[in-house]
């Protein structure tokens, strides 16, 4: 149980050589998830050696360019390799309408069955789910109707066995555990209590990720993504830019720093980073005068999250 | 005057790392036409340091996504970058709605003028003339309604001058020189007459470069094609394959090269290659059988011709 999460582009506007736009493949819980699919995400994917025939959901934020020009080209791909697994579509209204206008005027259809799950809500909403985890849409204030995503594993309805203090007493057989998991005492058959507590540990706390792009400082997802072990948060600008962002609807580093302290995560990526800037360290030194552990989202770079023990 | 063809993508189907789809840039004429536009059309322009500010014409061939799916990104991009300039689109019927559609759904409209030209014609017709150039389509047979398209420079009005004979005659005045290029004699104030053969040549002849991609081999388009200097056609797959090639409308590279000896071309240019195929020289060998001068496109190559004197 872990969360691997591969950045394939953390640039704004247009794709460069080495600066490509925002895509992310997001691992969770044998979970094979895109988020966001600028132009040219699918030769990312290819660089970076993901097997993205396992993508079965993606995730487009909102619809500007440089977050889904390279959408209906993986749609595409996916159809010439003769996929046959239903592909999921989460995005903003039209979405469908740009896809299969597309795929019209193209004389083709997808073989495998493609389903659009169209967003329009302003509130938070559960898009997803199943046994295993949630994902829920991040409200965000920018320019056109946006939406972060918020993967969360659903905590495990069983304790942890502790093995070693359970192989102390031979009369626990196999066929027992699953009561213990559940919580129950050990009963033996000559009426001996065996407490819990001495047979089982708390399982793992679930892991959370929120990917905040694109958005203006907006306090007001505080609530939502609270406590999360990691989060992805917009910085198109630096400080010296603030203005901009706002105008633009965009946030600074320091700002992302602030929503990152004010949610109390764990780990805080930047990335949008604007083609203005050729230093991208400055990002990282204004955003941690904030919040500490401050990273920056870099093309190849793997955040990895281990479950606490 | 010559004739400057960058090859900026040449693969059939999918963009890979290496393999990127159809997309040309042409230099004809102080004219900078694009022809084609796929998927990560704009990294390739700048890969090959072309100033595609400089671009006021895209032609499209059809509309499968291996040759437009690039083209709304870079449309966004001369937004961005501020354009001003008129931009002119020629292609299939459909994609003044395809583009339309994101920019609408975007929230957003390019701040210069974009003109559609859209095709539906089945006969071959001229979309572009000015005083330098001509560009007709070119029909081709393909899955969906698609075009090739032919540039040709015009004829010079006027003869050259030939200077050195010029000099020899005091007499002829550079208020002359006009009306001798118009092919008159020159008559000195004496009443001498110089034959106007002494003092010019025949301008060269003008250059015609004509892309064809995708069909299927069709000798109907020999009669359009006839005597150009430079032609590009698809051969997206070897004999080994011929089957394929007609159930997909697709020619292999022996079919373009009986094109080319038909049609009495100069060079021949192949591309649109299958991925199934690493050994490219084969498609050379293929089609030089019935055609020698054949050339293999391929990323970055750059294909000049100067006019003959």
């Amino acid at each position: 149980m872990s969360l691997k999460l591969t950045i394939l582009g953390c640039h704004s506007a247009t794709p460069r050589t080495f600066a490509h736009p925002t895509a992310q493949f997001l691992d969770i819980k044998n979970h094979s998830f895109l988020i966001d699919c600028g132009e040219g995400t699918q030769v990312q994917l290819r660089k970076y050696k993901i097997k993205f025939s396992r993508i079965n959901h993606i995730f487009i934020s909102h619809l500007h360019g440089d977050h889904f020009f390279g959408l209906v080209g993986l749609l595409s791909t996916f159809n010439l390799y003769n996929r046959e697994q239903e592909l999921h579509i989460y995005g903003p209204k039209g979405i469908k309408e740009i896809v299969t206008l597309q795929f019209k005027l193209s004389n083709s259809w997808t073989k495998y069955p493609l389903i659009f799950h169209e967003l329009g809500s302003k509130k938070s909403e559960l898009i997803f789910e199943d046994d295993k985890i949630t994902v829920e849409t991040i409200p965000l204030k920018h320019r056109v109707y946006t939406n972060g995503f918020l993967f969360k594993e659903k905590s495990p309805k069983e304790l942890h066995l502790n093995m070693t203090a359970i192989l102390k007493y031979p009369e626990i057989e196999i066929c027992h555990y699953h009561n213990i998991k559940k919580g129950n005492d050990f009963i033996s058959e000559k009426g001996t209590i065996i407490n819990n507590d001495l047979l089982t540990t708390l399982p793992s706390k679930p892991i959370c990720y929120a990917f905040c792009s694109d958005t203006i400082y907006d306090p007001e997802i505080v609530p939502i993504i609270k406590n999360v072990d990691l989060l992805y948060h917009e910085s198109t600008f630096l400080k010296d830019k603030k203005e901009t962002a706002k105008t633009t609807m965009h946030s600074t580093a320091e700002e992302a720093g602030m929503i990152a302290q004010q949610a109390l995560v764990k780990t805080l990526i930047l990335g949008h980073y604007s083609s203005r800037y050729r230093d991208l360290t400055r990002f990282q030194q204004e955003a941690s005068a904030f919040f500490e552990n401050t990273h920056l989202a870099e093309e190849g770079k793997v955040f990895e999250i281990f479950p606490a023990d």
